[in-house]
């Protein structure tokens, strides 16, 4: 298996007037995604995003459940939040990566949308089963600018539920993602 | 396929002192599960509450997002909250269910722990494919009561990722299993 890196983007990304914009960090997003991560063996999380003010935010959330009063709360959720690097851009994060891996990362982004050539879960499957790191990216806000759909290796698939509705919350698309890519559902134990 | 219902239940549940406790309804709760539940075709969702300051605490959300304001700025999360019902009780949830479908449902719990005879995910698609309607029960807190997995027809084991640490959120943990009961993924569609 390769080792399997994801990041959650808060610049670039769409608003729903289909503008590029920053988006906030939620509370949420922290928590959920690295409880989500922590579960399905991801090597690290990043969370990505160049404003200070939001860097800070995070670190005060990490610092609390990494303090005494936070480990004695809840050690699973200091756990969790281990897995969190926080970088102020794509880039540096698959820099990080590289560094550490001493191979790129193959790069896949993730989006509600239907797109020409995207990937299936089958493809993204084998491609875990390889050796090469993977780094999968998440959008927050309306979802992921082209311009990183263009720059990545590959665009995964859309999840398809049952009908047409089709806005999952990020936290739920990453839950359901990091399932389909990772679970023992499809090595027949579950 | 029959009629899939599923219920959040904030009491009673646990605490994680293993004592029964009454939960607070948290905002990202109703989104995100109403989201998921309008993604895989659940019939209702019903969020379960004794708490009368807690229905109103939920139909004020709701009240805004069905609002002219809320619909404008994001009709699918109007169509999504459509989907909640509150009750009071798991046992006015089947109540409701069974005047709705003319037939009891089947109610199986969740839990991430290991119990004895819990039935699998295939059993549960296999369920799903009959006719006599299903209601899933999610507990917030520390999980459900043991007298609400006794009371139910079946417990469905818990979602395994890759290693021993098995910490969803709630919202992951309905997000993933909606999928794998639901899911085109499992009719070789996506």
């Amino acid at each position: 298996m390769s080792s399997f890196y994801i990041g959650l983007v808060h610049y670039p990304v769409l608003n729903k007037h289909n503008e590029t914009v920053l988006t906030s960090v939620t509370n949420l997003d922290i928590h959920d995604i690295a409880r989500s991560a922590s579960t399905y063996g991801v090597n690290k999380y990043f969370i990505i995003t160049p404003d200070k003010t939001q860097e800070e935010y995070i670190l005060k959330i990490i610092n609390f459940w990494q303090s005494e009063k936070g480990l004695t709360y809840n050690p699973d959720r200091s756990l969790a939040l281990s897995k969190i690097i926080i970088t102020d851009s794509i880039e540096s994060s698959i820099k990080l990566i590289t560094t550490q891996e001493e191979m790129q990362p193959i790069v896949i982004s993730t989006t509600a949308k239907i797109m020409d050539n995207q990937i299936t879960f089958d493809e993204i499957r084998n491609l875990h089963n390889e050796n090469q790191p993977l780094l999968l990216l998440f959008g927050t806000g309306h979802g992921l600018t082209d311009s990183i759909h263009s720059a990545a290796d590959y665009v995964l698939q859309p999840v398809n539920g049952v009908g047409d509705y089709n806005h999952l919350s990020v936290r739920s698309a990453v839950a359901i993602i990091l399932d389909r890519i990772s679970s023992a559902v499809y090595k027949g134990r579950n």
